[in-house]
């Protein structure tokens, strides 16, 4: 009896490309939630700049968390936010030079800063059980290959 | 000039009590990537067994990833998955008996699961640049804390 | 008084060329627990899906583990298993194209394979105190470099 | 259709005890290579030192690397050589007062120090592309659980 | 031939108990540099808000990076700052309630925020080849043990 | 409103180039300690040898203790030490072809390097508090660039 399964990708062949994606992704917190990150006076602290600074740590631990994601030499990365009146958005845009993409990446810079986001305001949002906090709408806003 | 800001808050006189999380999230695909999981025939390899076995490692890596997380000896965890027409359901569950929760443990462990069944279909959903592919409606949908 | 001691190699003057290397393993096992694996009916899940997993990751770990190992841009990982009557036979094959061997990689990944299953089937083995449980013959098979 | 699979067993129920588990384990060496580590020759350095620091260190990486283990809080770690003509026995004691075990830590810590013992001394080994170059009889020895 | 070498302390007989760490140390810039700090123009961005991240995150990585120290539940961390005309002073507070004390918890705390200062502000140090740039003072300033 | 913050600085236009960085600094320790070191009877172990793996592994970990660094392939590490009477010097020299320099890679690895001196003579030192203990004069040496 033989067993296969699963395998990480062979890109031994492929040639190093610049290669660029951009996610983004949201989290809904309540609008008092969203009135305490503004004005800076959550107990845990900043907020945004622990959520982007999660960020970024995470797009470089990508290939320790995704089983068959390839180790990639990540050379650029960004965690944006824009803050709405129940919502945060969070942008993660990163590059390589590489043979394989970055979506991977992105996805994972966007999905640790809005679980950071969460983490760091969650005295906040407990108080009625999470009953509206909720992480959606995570996807690739752009792939850029260039030759 | 002083500078505070962010700080893990201090669980040092908490309690030791029981404590479980379950969280929950979706991963929309396309139907023809659905069926290819279904079937197994996913050229990765198998989509589900590879995504449990992520979720259940990330939540291992909690304190890792979200900056102000406490280090939590986890006691539990289950991943599991709901196949729909168009979707795929990941609800994982974490136990512990310690001074915090957690639910970040939970979140991340359900975040994790979904990036890697994006993973490991990506060479089917790309191909219309991932058009319809996202992760959604990630949520507490319970929490349990026995004295 | 001078310590020089340990070093990690220097291969800066080492050209990227394409290496591929072929580790294998056994452990050995009780037939009853041979059967639970093939029968599926492993208390803890999928033996060999988890085996698997963790050795494709263990490979990408290797630099973290072996101390004098460079960090190397894997792009290729497999782990396979052939289940015998009494034993079971990790394979993994890791590819590269870099200044120096991946033959640490591929023998770590067989490693961390091997111990898996053993984690796996702990319940089954331990009855006897693992008496007869054991990881033995783990080497290096083929090594490829092509300039 | 619903996926159950893999789990990390629940241990929540399960009381701090005393534990202590011995596991070892042997690498075949030529002769030549174990004269080059006892005359402290090899050109890497002081062979079973590194080798020594690597195992304590994989022990306490286990929970990352084994998929289904539990983070446990080790007391106590040791990692031993006994040197012979052609080989070299390592062993590996851990302690802790946990839920659980902790065989896979000891065998994770035996495996690691062997396998950083074959990356020291690659460059002796490689000549004849490792034709005998193995690590075998990876095994528990010893496990205490004292309430 | 036999080899003891080191070992990690066996604290299994210790009780749990309350302990606190403050370390700190100081990081040298340039007049000019502590300017564009104060006044938020690093290039790179706030450079304070990563180096506190960083160095919070830090302090539970330090039982992976120092080989002899013990995995530790801390229960709380604090990093601050205070920035003076040519240097800034980073203080580091651990807590746990645990066998084994935190001051290598604190002192790598300081240590990985005072790094970070340094990476966050390389461009304008560098341009006289870091020629005052250093890391000094790095001590322990009280320790806390209560039964 | 919206937030930008911190960045990985983009190095993807940058050409690969030969590089090395040296950086260096002390411990003060008793001159006792220093004699135990010496003697190599410290209880612990051996003091410089664990040091020294220390310090080249934490080479390797740069990019995930310091933020915004880029992980870097890095292609040699040395880690040696210079014993005074009452203090120990860390050197630490790390070599890349990368696009960007090594700088925060050689400073981690003298960092990481004498606190683990300082860990392996914790016991010695803390009779009177570390009150003389101190890590200084951690600063970079020598930087090479070769097109």
């Amino acid at each position: 009896m033989y067993e296969k399964g699963v395998r990480m990708v062979d890109i031994s062949e492929k040639k190093d490309v610049y290669r660029e994606c951009i996610a983004e992704g949201y989290i809904k917190l309540k609008k008092e939630t969203i009135n305490i990150i503004k004005e800076g006076k959550a107990k845990k602290g900043d907020v945004l700049k622990v959520a982007q600074v999660a960020g970024i740590m995470a797009v470089k631990k990508t290939f320790e968390l995704i089983p068959m994601c390839h180790p990639i030499p990540i050379t650029g990365v960004n965690v944006e936010f824009e803050i709405f009146e129940d919502k945060i958005k969070a942008t993660c845009k990163v590059k390589t030079t590489y043979k394989t993409g970055v979506e991977m990446e992105a996805l994972t810079g966007v999905s640790v800063a809005l679980l950071t986001i969460w983490d760091m305001v969650k005295s906040y949002e407990k108080l009625d059980n999470y009953k509206e906090t909720r992480i959606y709408d995570i996807k690739v806003v752009e792939k850029i290959k260039k030759d």
